[in-house]
């Protein structure tokens, strides 16, 4: 068990007397961050005029972090590392801002908060107040990547960090709440996907401080031998700091930083010096200290510190009088005049407990990602090319085809390690399996001879978690790497709010001139909502592009390549791409193909197009336009054309396919959003335009709402009906399928005239026919199989 | 450790020769449910033409579920138990639809598929074939109330089932694989929520059999001691079954089900005789056994049993004559000649082996929950109207009064324990908290004598997990009782992908008539977006409502009361409600109220409505229509409609208030939608619409765009504008707020004319006013803050 249990003094008198001042100083700024608006030293009596009208930031966590922090700087200065900070808890930033401040960063970040009175005024005022910033590590924080402000994903994103980079280290703070959230709890098995060779390493600190708003936590309440054994069982060798006496607590948290650090240096040495690579049992710290430390103890005369009042701000209401003696009395116990020299500085022998520049955690490029970031070698995607001999003709698989491309991608940047593809249910499955030709599914547990591409220093990374895929990623792409995850359309629901928060640090970085551009999160969600006929109706799913285009403009990207030039072409884009969230839906299945790639490139360039070829109203005006998005929609639409071809040979039809959905919103909404004008002359101003969309009809109409001719629009799309049954059936449970569009057509365009009924009598008995054949046989109709255009 | 480690031998040698029979009875069944169109009994030899062109379904779960299910019966006739069967695997029906088949009641529910050969070809064909059924343990499957299409949910359910059920023990499967999500991951501690006394008992089955679709699974490749110490860790005692040979796995099987049936029995017995409710290490099964186990070895020479080939179905290409072989003889190998006889039905001697009437797992009214459900008893819902001296003079909290009236639904269904309120975020803090006056917080963990409201039979649900919450709430809903969850409105995203499944889930109910309604799953969504200003932007996010909107129309329903007194009477509409999921919004600070009781219930059962008082059309058209949705847009409409009246006292400004947002929708595509002619009549079909809405304005766009007026309607909503600030300053950011919508109404308005300057320059040096005071004083203006109507 943990050496820490024993008594050691790795400090000597003289440090721990510093330390208790440092600590006290980051005490006194976070609560001063917490309470005041002015006074900032005290310099004179407490009046309630000095204090803030709404009290905003959670001082529960606050010291224990600033505790870690110092700490964390000491093994820093002595062993010479470099350490990425995370920190899971809410609202802890006061805590972390006021290390920030103590070494220099936060005033080199913004010159504005200088180191002095002035300064220390501005500092206290901005925290969780107008025009200020916010009260979590938020991207305003210098030295974060992980805001907290939705609970779950520290440590995904810590091992995300870490991986590929073998000198970094990543300090993960994960408190007893986060600890009770899903991703959490699976994410600690991460260490099964790291290469103590060639990645990094996670030290995870579990902070028990007993309470989340108003409740105990499960993790502080259950047996220690429990815990220990859950820790144990995820594959960690728990260290325990516990205690709340501050001269007792630092020789424990340095002894227990002291054993942690040297047995990741004895794992990294014996995977790097002797090449064994077996997964270890890393460390992992268990910090139980109260509540709400070095707070008051009782407020009203009720147990705080300690205690679930000390979550928030432990006491408001200062006018009354009792109340704001007791926040002098507390500030004052830190003894501010000892901390802070007459202009206001911080004393300089606290500054020096700080490493220096890019060491300090607070600086860390790595923080910073984007300083990092190199642009991804990428291949001629042209290369890759599917030869089309003539439109709709030969069947492919897109994702097969850019599997290939992908694996060059992998292959190309193999020297600098920074590309990953990630997939929850599994790549080959998605059919991007010739990545594995390169490179092997990361696997740091037990294997068998007979295992199939398996390696701890693999770059495929599957695990049934989508949150811990999107964490990892994440935490990849914001320490300035690339990566690629593909994902069941349904499924990426389950990363929804991740999704949100990530979009969300985006648009906040966009805002802060430092922060430097990363490279985009991209999706490719193939096994999508009409390609899941054989696995049924909980698989069917298309509405994460709705989720993902209430982001901001600037951030969200929906592609919806027909085919694999195109796929190539998107892929290719969107990799090259950054700060974006980009949305690609493509099938897996054999399909037909449309575009050679010259007129894919010029295709996928404008987002949209008229595909001539498959017009007949050249030189006229279209009676109908009929338009498509996403690869199923297009192959009913074009059976949709040919039909109508047979059937109404005079009608003109215009066929429109969107690759990129955003074209359609006004441009005045989305940087891609077409100029109406274009619009217009692509749709008319008052023709029927029949559009068939790969998901729910509502985001078209949504998203033409502002364009001359949206009344003439008419929607197919899915309709939330699936089952399990054919390919082509579920098209037609929502009449997606090209009978129901030749159908809508009919109805459109008024000029049809009398011999409609003839044609819709016909149509109606080929769906007749249809679900006839499949309930006897199973399987689409060998017309329906085999069309091709 | 675990007993079954000794050899014992509880079966004797005809027990365990009737089990492998019963067993291969099922794997039979199985097989043919996989692969077989024609010659279910193969009384003549195996062609390509028997087969079925699509093979779906997945082998490699199925022989442990039926394996266990056996073993289950045993236990059910032994000790005369209620057992509700959950199995978390993916795809494994087969064996589950088999055993339902074996023991009669699929004929019961679905009388064409006879227990004869041509019962037999019918159950065959209908398996994943168009028409038929899915492989998932959905809607359709008899007993069933968990899906498991999508992964994770399975123990959260399993612990929601047996909350105040007693006599219930659920019977969990968990698949390595499932294991790896992280929803899953927490649920191991709904233990620590658990009584022995008053709640049954969930037996955890995790079911190691070490591969997903191409990959190893986390849990079947750490050590041993490893899994140990996690199950350990999550409270549980394991008790290992490994191996593969049938007839010690069957005696290994009986064995650990009987310990672990003695443990269960002891611990109730414990709580329920000796009072002594404290925590209890329960007892969990590990079941190691080969993928695909009794399949082929090999296919085409290559290791199949007890590897990922087993995962799905394990050879295709039926054309390959060696194949066809492959698949008669696996098939033979179970000697349906002894199983089945004559006719085809299953012999008597495997039948007796099941438990009968509502003793059969696939009959148990649990897993039908609507045939238990009983309505709540409901209090009066207007004797908690707070008092309206007049319009928007009041201040209230309005969900801290729904607390009131949720106290006394707890207070008065004490008896049959069927109501439950969960919260993610803690019901406190979402101002519910007079539930606390009548019960406790659930908790069964170590207490402190400070601790506050824990008990062991509490009924208010919270644990840091969204997914955990949603997955007891579900299994509590889906066994027949009442319950409503209130969470912080973002992070209820969370769940988007679990609340998908649930939708579905009651969308197939609804096309089965022997499944009988339940209580809808009620969520009130408080500390939403506009009341997250001190919280930041990761708290700010009201695109839920866009996600539930998208479910079916018959299931989805949206509320957005303004005040007390609509939220009370919209949550009494809920709570009588079935089948549905009702999204109710409405903020837990102190607001203007509106309506008294009387016109509440008005104007909730309307759902829509002109506020008379607060227009001034009447007898006349009005030159603008101001419309809102939820409780800060009404506020702020208020406050517009409130300067309009002072600036432009002679423009006629019609207000309407809209509480469910599903009015709004053609009523051809929603059932609450209005008929077009009521909604021109309240909209009218020419005039400029503002309408201030709480969520993403697009929503607003596609609900209404079906509608006459439409291009007149300028929607104030959420644009993704946020961050730490005061309550006002939300709405500034976003245009939401009264001077923004007084600007747009001169704007829309042709007829207001020259005037409009001076006012325009009015509006604005308000929001540079309000601007500068935030920043200076941290809290809006006075005049925001005191506002009244």
């Amino acid at each position: 068990m943990a050496q820490s249990d024993v008594q050691q003094k790795p400090l000597s008198d003289q440090e721990v007397k510093l330390f208790n001042k440092w600590w006290a100083a980051a005490n006194y700024l976070a609560v001063g961050q917490i309470y005041l608006l002015a006074n900032p030293l005290l310099r004179e009596p407490l009046k309630l005029e000095h204090t803030k009208p709404r009290l905003l930031g959670h001082w529960g966590t606050t010291p224990g972090l600033s505790f870690i922090y110092l700490h964390l700087n000491r093994i820093i200065k002595k062993r010479d590392k470099d350490i990425l900070y995370i920190t899971g808890p809410g609202h802890g930033a006061p805590g972390i801002l006021a290390a920030c401040y103590l070494e220099g960063t936060y005033t080199e970040y913004f010159p504005d908060i200088t180191e002095d009175e002035e300064g220390l005024f501005k500092f206290f005022k901005q925290f969780s107040f107008p025009g200020g910033i916010p009260s979590h590590a938020a991207a305003s924080t210098p030295g974060s990547i992980h805001e907290g402000g939705e609970l779950g994903y520290s440590l995904s994103h810590a091992y995300g960090a870490v991986f590929d980079n073998p000198d970094l280290i990543c300090a993960c703070v994960i408190g007893d709440g986060e600890a009770e959230t899903g991703p959490l709890a699976t994410a600690w098995h991460s260490n099964k996907f790291l290469d103590p060779k060639t990645d990094g390493a996670v030290l995870p600190i579990l902070h028990l401080n007993g309470y989340k708003i108003a409740n105990p936590t499960v993790l502080a309440r259950i047996p220690k031998e429990e815990l220990t054994d859950l820790l144990k069982g995820y594959g960690y060798n728990p260290i325990y700091v516990e205690g709340h006496e501050y001269d007792i607590m630092h020789q424990k948290m340095a002894t227990a930083l002291d054993e942690a650090f040297d047995q990741i240096e004895a794992i990294q040495k014996n995977a790097r010096v002797n090449n064994d690579t077996t997964r270890p049992v890393w460390p992992v710290i268990v910090l139980r200290s109260p509540k709400g430390w070095t707070g008051p103890k009782e407020i009203d005369g009720l147990k705080t510190e300690d205690y679930w009042r000390a979550h928030q701000v432990p006491f408001g209401e200062l006018s009354n009088p009792e109340h704001l003696k007791d926040l002098e009395l507390w500030l004052k116990s830190y003894k501010p005049e000892e901390l802070f020299d007459e202009n206001g500085s911080v004393k300089q022998e606290l500054k020096d407990l700080a490493p220096t520049g890019n060491k300090r955690m607070s600086a860390i490029p790595y923080g910073n990602g984007g300083l990092l970031k190199r642009p991804l070698r990428l291949p001629d995607f042209r290369k890759y090319a599917v030869n089309i001999s003539s439109p709709g003709k030969d069947f492919n698989e897109a994702t097969k085809v850019l599997g290939n491309y992908l694996r060059d991608v992998m292959k190309m940047n193999e020297a600098t390690r920074n590309f990953r593809v990630l997939a929850p249910d599994e790549n080959n499955s998605n059919r991007l399996g010739a990545v594995l030709e390169v490179t092997n599914r990361a696997w740091n547990a037990k294997t068998f001879d007979y295992d199939d591409h398996l390696a701890v220093d693999g770059r495929v990374m599957e695990v049934l978690s989508e949150h811990t895929c999107q964490g990892w990623l994440e935490g990849y792409l914001l320490t300035g790497r690339h990566g690629f995850m593909s994902c069941y359309e349904a499924f990426i629901h389950i990363v929804d709010s991740m999704v949100n928060q990530h979009a969300k640090w985006l648009k906040h970085c966009k805002e802060l001139p430092w922060r430097r551009p990363i490279a985009s999160l991209n999706y490719l969600l193939t096994s999508h909502v009409w390609r899941q006929d054989h696995n049924g109706f909980s698989h069917q799913d298309p509405g994460f592009i709705d989720h993902i285009v209430n982001k901001k403009a600037d951030v969200s990207r929906v592609y919806l390549p027909p085919d694999a030039n195109t796929l190539l072409c998107v892929a290719d884009h969107c990799l090259r791409s950054w700060d974006r969230i980009n949305v690609i839906v493509a099938g897996k299945q054999p399909q037909q193909q449309w575009l050679d790639m010259k007129s894919a490139i010029k295709h996928c360039s404008q987002g949209i197009g008229i595909w001539e070829w498959a017009s007949n109203d050249k030189g006229q005006d279209p009676d109908v336009v009929l338009a498509c998005a996403g690869d199923v929609p297009t192959l009913e639409t074009m059976a949709a054309v040919k039909l109508l071809r047979e059937l109404l040979p005079d009608l003109k039809v215009r066929v429109i396919n969107v690759v990129d959905l955003m074209v359609l919103q006004s441009h005045d909404q989305h940087p891609h959003g077409m100029e109406d004008f274009d619009f217009d002359m692509l749709f008319t101003a008052d023709k029927p335009v029949i559009f068939v969309y790969h998901g729910y009809p509502a985001l078209i109409h949504r998203l033409i709402y502002k364009r001359k001719n949206n009344r003439n629009f008419h929607v197919h799309g899915f309709r939330e009906e699936g089952t399990t049954t054919t390919p082509f059936d579920m098209a037609v449970e929502n009449n997606l399928d090209r009978y129901h569009i030749v159908e809508n057509v009919i109805n459109r365009v008024p000029t049809i005239g009398n011999q409609s009924a003839y044609i819709v009598q016909y149509l109606r008995d080929k769906l007749i026919e249809h679900k006839a054949y499949i309930h006897e046989h199973g399987e689409d109709m060998p017309e329906i199989r085999n069309w091709t255009w």
